[in-house]
């Protein structure tokens, strides 16, 4: 008889760049401590998935403009706290590289070795117009229903 | 014997549209899954449930400036990222529709047809001053005590 | 045979003041509730750990940068909403002294006399140069195992 491995599930809905380091840092550490790990990226999460080229699809207007704004992966997130047009990530990232810890993409990479379930929105990609073309190969598509199927066993559950 | 229904509880503490969104998305569902659904409203996620029109109340100088600075319902809200002085809200609503996704005040009716439990923070309508004339009618007006009982027990507890 | 207390594990990551008292006003309500209680301050939650005076510590440029931008304790930090280059926290301190409720330091100097756990996060102190005498003294450190090991058994798991 098997025992049924923890599960730790995270939302991640900011599209900033320290709190997507905060939910894949945790996911990093509940993987290698053994659990099962999803990350649900919803709203401007998604942005934490996005390849970094730009790509010639065809979209509506508005598409086109969420897809410009937007920033294109995980390298190119602003900060929640402490932005200043840019300044912060910059010493975040020095930082990160003096003390020889994870940049973002090092982080989400990592997940993807340690098979952390990563899964985008549906529902957002929908309202944000972003297609699976724009998005890293090898990630899961759901909705809130998969979310919740996970979640209501789930040990430890977050909203970043 | 009948099993107990699992339950979700949304904290949903900020003012913002899409997280409002994402709240009001979740908990619908998990009332379609059959959870036992409760959203605490505190601080500025009470805006979601005020009423849209302005009420002549007697009120303090500075309980006066937080209900006129405050989004009035869940239609005046902004967005937590790309807000653009408010046309980042208008682009939202505009795909939303094109979607024939649901709005934010659609979701928290929808919510309330589903007796999704909508509670009202006592502690923060005295710190900022809100009545419960402002407030929807219907919901529920609790305290921290009354979040931490149905949380203990909880499946799904998420702090938005 | 004793019964195992519940537990409830608030992982405190924002910087500002509103969202660190939703913190610890749950963090004081559970421990009122005889939850086992610990809050894991990461990232800019550390600000709220952070002595007021300042200290001539040896330090790297980027790490003086960093302490010299955050604010110096929880009396310091601003409010996530309608901070209003600072009149936000005045009007919020205002109207908590007028209602008696709780400043954000009373509720930190509660929250250690009811023994919540207050853990500082190593990773994030090394990143950012904060060295242990810039924090309050009696406080813990740990990383993102220690809080997994908590988490993993806990009732109310909360990402603020």
């Amino acid at each position: 008889m098997t025992e049924q491995k923890k599960t730790t599930n995270i939302i991640l809905f900011s599209g900033d760049y320290d709190k997507a380091m905060a939910a894949y840092i945790i996911a990093n550490g509940a993987a290698a401590y053994d659990h099962e790990v999803t990350i649900f990226h919803t709203f401007w999460g998604l942005n934490a998935l996005r390849k970094d080229e730009p790509l010639a699809l065809k979209k509506g207007f508005l598409e086109k403009m969420f897809a410009r704004m937007m920033p294109r992966g995980a390298d190119k997130m602003g900060l929640s706290n402490m932005n200043f047009a840019g300044m912060g990530p910059k010493m975040i990232k020095h930082v990160i590289k003096k003390h020889n810890a994870m940049t973002l993409p090092q982080l989400v990479e990592t997940a993807r070795e340690q098979d952390v379930k990563l899964v985008a929105c549906t529902m957002t990609m929908d309202l944000l117009g972003l297609q699976q073309e724009e998005l890293l190969e090898n990630i899961e598509y759901a909705g809130v229903a998969a979310y919740l199927a996970d979640a209501e066993d789930g040990n430890v559950n977050l909203f970043i």
